[in-house]
């Protein structure tokens, strides 16, 4: 820290993202990255874009926002483009809380969300899990505070219905309810069509997983044209430009090749049902999982050991270090090939401890 | 506003970017972009990028952040990688103002330090330009406030020496000067070479001008080890993935790419006085711009007229709606027929005007 940092971050606590080698040597399941390429159309129309790069991009992302209204069945005033939903997660933190406006979330949950309420200098308000890592939707009803929730959730995988999620928006009706919908396309139900009921939701999604654009950044915030407003004037007081000409032309490349994604969804979803017998038939524990992970313990091995075991084996999975969540591993469904390697590398293991 | 929105950006007014208009059918001299595409290397590493946007970026920029250090003659830990230059200055006022600790920046320069000053809750210490635009450099000395200076200063484009800048940085040495050097390769002086003497220097650069990147957003933060690391904190407590893929791969691909950039900027130089003196001959007062634009002013026609008039011709050029600018327009330095084109449309207006 240098002596010119402000004494208002003293005890803040940065955001660790997953490991990302560069060696590329590790069947990669740590940070529930799509297995899959982009649609061709996307990296023709990234490519052609880079030819004109001297000219700015489109603050407003008018075309970008144009294809995401008629993807959602929203209007343009609904939508805000952002650099990766982390950013419109920032975003909102910054417009809705405040030292008297906390925001609530699961103490089991993305670990943004009190880094976010740490640098906003905004209380968090933090609810436990129920013993089998389900959110109870009533803990969440009659708050009158901000909540945030990601659905499904994670680590765990596990999603809320739509129906509980209205109980929650609509008994915060004087609160921002944020539902985080990063992993929705592997399984969940969109909150999307309540957008035009409640006008205290904002939902966020990201192209980074179901659509293979974790390395473009583009992320969405979708809500009432108030809280897109105030959103807007946020970003145009931190970033106008934030997302580049490359990955509006790619985002809206996305849109149109949806069946190449929904395919790809369904074999990640094929995928995980594999996955997870085969880590039952050795009497793993895996949660219930409507995303593209899986949150699962080895009864025989911690979390951390069988981490480091995969690790030196090549397979990198994501260990979190925190009571609650210390037995488990979160790994990423990609390809069958990559879960085969996986799984034999977790049969490796067992037997050389004679399990 | 909705009724969500925090009352702590009650007054909060937004920066309003120059127009980016989507028919495209002005010669556009408004946003300062180059009239060169990106070298040719550029274009094709960012579409060989374009196929691996399945997989998350390097947070941490490691090539990229490499390849500017060597550019620099920095070391990798001097170097922060930011989503457009616009991004390390919010990082900044974020990370080294507060409440008690004010930023200072002269009254005609960027637009969006105010901004970045309200929407952190700084003080902005607002220090006039002289008559003839310039900064006196005594205005900054022994300050003991962060303080923040474009070199060029903008939309003026006028330089200080190094050697002004450098009585800046060390008669405020408990304090943060930022210098913002986005227009530095058209003519001024850089100081990077002041970075070894002085741990209170933050040098912020942008290859939105120079190197053709509008569109990528690529910018820089090059300072002492101890400030990058705290600018780190608040990128990973913000948006760790902030640079993509694609625009690390175009970055590190300009730089190898110098002596095509090297051409462009004496183009453009070339370019400036060329108008300049066509400028001077219909009696404008052109102040001495080391920029790719040039802040002038017709005896003639208020710039407000002036702007309106150029914009029905189909030349897009920017006016400042402030007191000491309202006579002024500013016109980014493209190539030779998009000046003539300018200087052509500014003869018609003359003549249409019995001038």
């Amino acid at each position: 820290m240098s002596r010119f940092f402000s004494a208002k971050y003293a005890s803040l606590q940065a955001y660790t993202p997953g490991e990302q080698p560069r060696d590329a040597q590790y069947v990669k399941l740590n940070t529930n990255e799509s297995p899959f390429p982009p649609a061709p159309a996307v990296t023709a129309a990234a490519a052609q874009e880079a030819e004109r790069l001297n000219l700015y991009c489109d603050p407003a992302c008018t075309e970008l926002c144009a294809a995401a209204a008629r993807q959602y069945g929203l209007l343009p005033e609904n939508v805000l483009p952002v650099n990766g939903s982390d950013e419109i997660l920032y975003f909102a933190f910054m417009a809705f809380g405040d030292e008297r406006h906390a925001f609530t979330f699961p103490d089991v949950t993305y670990g943004f969300y009190p880094v976010y309420a740490n640098v906003n200098h905004v209380p968090a308000h933090i609810i436990p899990l129920r013993e089998d890592f389900t959110i109870d939707p009533a803990d969440y009803c009659n708050l009158g505070e901000n909540i945030v929730i990601p659905n499904p959730n994670a680590p765990t995988g596990i999603a809320l219905s739509v129906s509980q999620i209205e109980d929650i928006v609509r008994t915060n009706s004087d609160a921002v309810v944020i539902i985080d919908e990063a992993y929705v396309d592997f399984g969940a139900e969109s909150c999307v069509p309540l957008l035009g009921r409640y006008d205290n939701l904002l939902v966020t999604q990201t192209f980074s997983k179901s659509r293979s654009l974790a390395g473009a950044r583009l992320g969405f915030g979708l809500g009432n044209p108030a809280l897109i407003q105030d959103l807007n004037t946020v970003k145009y007081s931190v970033n106008p430009y934030n997302v580049n000409r490359m990955t509006q032309a790619a985002g809206i490349a996305a849109m149109q090749s949806g069946d190449y994604y929904r395919q790809n969804c369904l074999t990640i979803v094929q995928n995980r049902e594999y996955t997870t017998q085969a880590l039952a038939e050795m009497g793993f524990e895996t949660l219930p999982s409507k995303a593209n992970f899986i949150f699962t313990q080895c009864p025989d091995i911690p979390g951390g050991a069988l981490y480091q075991a995969l690790r030196e084996r090549g397979v990198l999975v994501r260990h979190f270090d925190q009571k609650r969540t210390e037995n488990f591993i979160r790994v990423t469904i990609g390809s069958r090939p990559q879960m085969d390697a996986f799984l034999d590398a977790v049969r490796e293991i067992r037997k050389e401890r004679g399990i």
